[in-house]
């Protein structure tokens, strides 16, 4: 293959004149950077004026096409934030499937030596604390008419749990509240609180299968107000209380601490606020909970194009970050861990295949640039689960004293479906 | 209840001289510090003169005999390793239950602030670097026929995995065995390299049921002796080779990493180099691995008698050390963390029975002090995990690229004993 240098200067269609051939040695200074820092990685880069570049002898699965040179320019600078601003601007389109070439980037990158992963990145250290309303109102008050788009029926807005691999995402969704509960070993009568309740789902199906009692806590509105009505409607107002409030705020006393899909915007250094609070609510015998959290194998910022755009505030944390920060401070072991990044990886293939199917309601809704953004937000996503990049964490804890427990795991996957114990 | 210095006053059996006297407020001073410090334990105390005291208003559930002073003094200014000598020497009884009475401090103890666990003993920080084979030889050379009389027939000296609570041990070794296994995804071909190979059961039975090839390290001279003898004489050498080295001199490649109660033996300042060893010899693309061992909720030191006498050098970490310290450095994912607590109390139930119906063999294998000795040491491991003071953890790691592992961990629990894959 000749390098792109050669490439650009051949098949640059204007040949004539100092400037523009100064413009193409530029573009192909740009593409022999792109093409040294993403060696390797099977994708094909094509410019406004048909130069071609190939960062991999392998047959490319995608085109990255930069429709100018400041789209290119940008990705050369900053790669992540560049491409995704020029993505949503339009002035970038990929040819061939969005998500097979995030995924290919991936696996190309963590070539990059690990130690430089260990930084904390920005985003970690904006944390929660002043903005949090701000950073949940950003995201999750976008409207429960357009997550009703592409969600499954019952709003489930985490990974689901795919007991088969040709389960529908509704059947996922249920099965993943279900195996949670199980995890939790809830039995009728038990006091739940959950941190970060989402539209409630797994607030109303605790109470509704399992005949415990709920206090969940939300800070986004719209989630709220919708949870609230359902559970009206269902008939489990009394016995699932929806609050507007802060995990911090958490008070009183339960026999299970619950929180799906949290954790994500609980910065690090408020960890051991989390984890005083569970300590305190926490039944000191027989107290058990899970954290359920978009994880990495090491400390490492989190994607500072989904953060500013899309999680502002999010950090998604090593293992150890967790069991130290959160748990170690307190009575409290680890009982199980299970990662689950395939199940995310599959959630959000389905997810963006609904939102695909409804992009003009959402172009509708929004506009364009909100279409793009959101389907580049979707397909990283998967694409970064289904590399191995993130990780989707369920850590089940106890109180340590507590030898109630069942002896072996495999009553979570007896075939009875509910497996209420 | 009257206060300990009532009765020591009340119920010492010399009331007259000052000499005599001050002794007696001497002891009752201790009895008072011993009263305040584990304040709660259902225990009793009672001196060589009959005095009597009782550390907290519930019955106790045993009483500690102190057959002199200095045994009541040694307690006083070093608790764990004071008891520890003392009882050994037998300067100090138990009637009742030896397992419930440290069951009972343990549970009585936690409530210690958690900060004060957080500093790292020294145990941890000497490490296993130039005596590691002094270290292993102390405790693992004591002799086969030592282990033979109250080990399991394969001579397995881990945790066991009861799939019911009334299985034998036997079953229960054989069980955990084909546990790690299947957590292995083992497939006949398979490399497997297993540091810290002890006498060498899982080994054999991986070869014999799963069709691997193992290469096993261990540097037990009496270990190895036994486990090449073994496989000799089970046909299996020509697919199990035991190494006579060191976990950091182990070269070549693998699909499988596992290592079962070696951790403890390797001291936190060498994680990186046991993570180095990993990432060196594990496939790229499909390797994954099994650490299993003795863990903390928190990172605190390891218990000072034991440490002395029974385990020189070991270390039990805390999760967050092991990720942060074996894993995170690699691109390694960590898939699966179970904690075996209740299962290793029940093993190490088994051992404490079978010790003292052989008793009598030790006593003339060694002597009393030795009985005694491991007495202790075996009744406080199994007092350490029935309490919740130590855990169990296995941890099942893979390549952060690797998709090919099942999706659920259903498989785990098929009810066709082994679960070949």
């Amino acid at each position: 293959m000749p390098t792109p240098q050669a490439r650009a200067g051949t098949s640059s269609r204007s040949g004539e004149g100092r400037t523009r051939w100064s413009f193409a040695s530029a573009d192909a200074l740009c593409l022999a950077s792109l093409r040294t820092r993403f060696r390797g990685t099977p994708v094909r880069l094509e410019l406004w004026d048909g130069t071609t570049c190939d960062l991999s002898d392998t047959p490319p699965v995608a085109t990255i096409r930069f429709h100018d040179r400041a789209a290119l320019v940008g990705l050369v600078l900053r790669p992540i934030l560049g491409f995704g601003d020029a993505y949503t601007a339009g002035r970038i389109d990929v040819r061939g499937d969005l998500v097979e070439m995030l995924e290919a980037v991936n696996r190309a990158w963590p070539a990059r030596p690990p130690a430089r992963n260990r930084r904390r990145g920005l985003s970690a250290r904006l944390g929660l604390p002043v903005s949090a309303r701000d950073n949940i109102h950003h995201h999750y008050d976008l409207g429960n008419d357009f997550y009703r788009l592409w969600l499954d029926e019952d709003m489930v807005y985490t990974c689901a749990y795919f007991e088969t691999p040709d389960a529908t995402l509704e059947q996922a969704q249920r099965a993943k509240m279900d195996y949670v509960c199980r995890k939790l070993r809830l039995k009728p009568g038990d006091r739940v609180i959950e941190a970060g309740c989402g539209w409630g789902a797994l607030a109303l199906h605790m109470a509704r299968e399992f005949g415990v009692t709920v206090r969940a806590y939300n800070i986004s509105r719209e989630q709220l107000a919708f949870a609230r009505d359902r559970a009206e409607r269902e008939g489990l107002a009394d016995r699932v209380s929806f609050i507007d409030d802060d995990y911090r705020s958490i008070e009183g006393a339960c026999d299970v601490f619950v929180s799906v899909g949290m954790l994500e915007h609980v910065g690090p250094s408020h960890y051991a606020a989390l984890g005083r609070v569970i300590d305190r609510v926490l039944d000191r015998d027989h107290g058990r909970g899970l954290l359920h959290f978009i994880g990495r194998n090491a400390p490492a910022p989190f994607n500072p194009w989904i953060s500013r755009h899309i999680f502002p505030g999010a950090y998604a944390p090593a293992l150890s970050e967790v069991c130290s920060g959160v748990f170690q401070p307190w009575p409290l072991s680890i009982v199980d861990v299970e990662n689950l990044r395939l199940h995310y990886a599959r959630t959000l293939a389905h997810w963006l295949a609904r939102f695909e199917r409804h992009a003009a309601d959402v172009r509708a809704m929004f506009d364009d640039r909100f279409v793009r953004m959101w389907r580049l937000y979707l397909a990283s996503a998967e694409a970064g689960f289904a590399s191995g990049d993130t990780q989707l964490f369920q850590v089940t804890f106890a109180r340590s004293l507590d030898n109630a427990l069942p002896l072996t795991r495999r009553d979570l996957y007896s075939s009875n479906g509910h497996g209420q114990l």
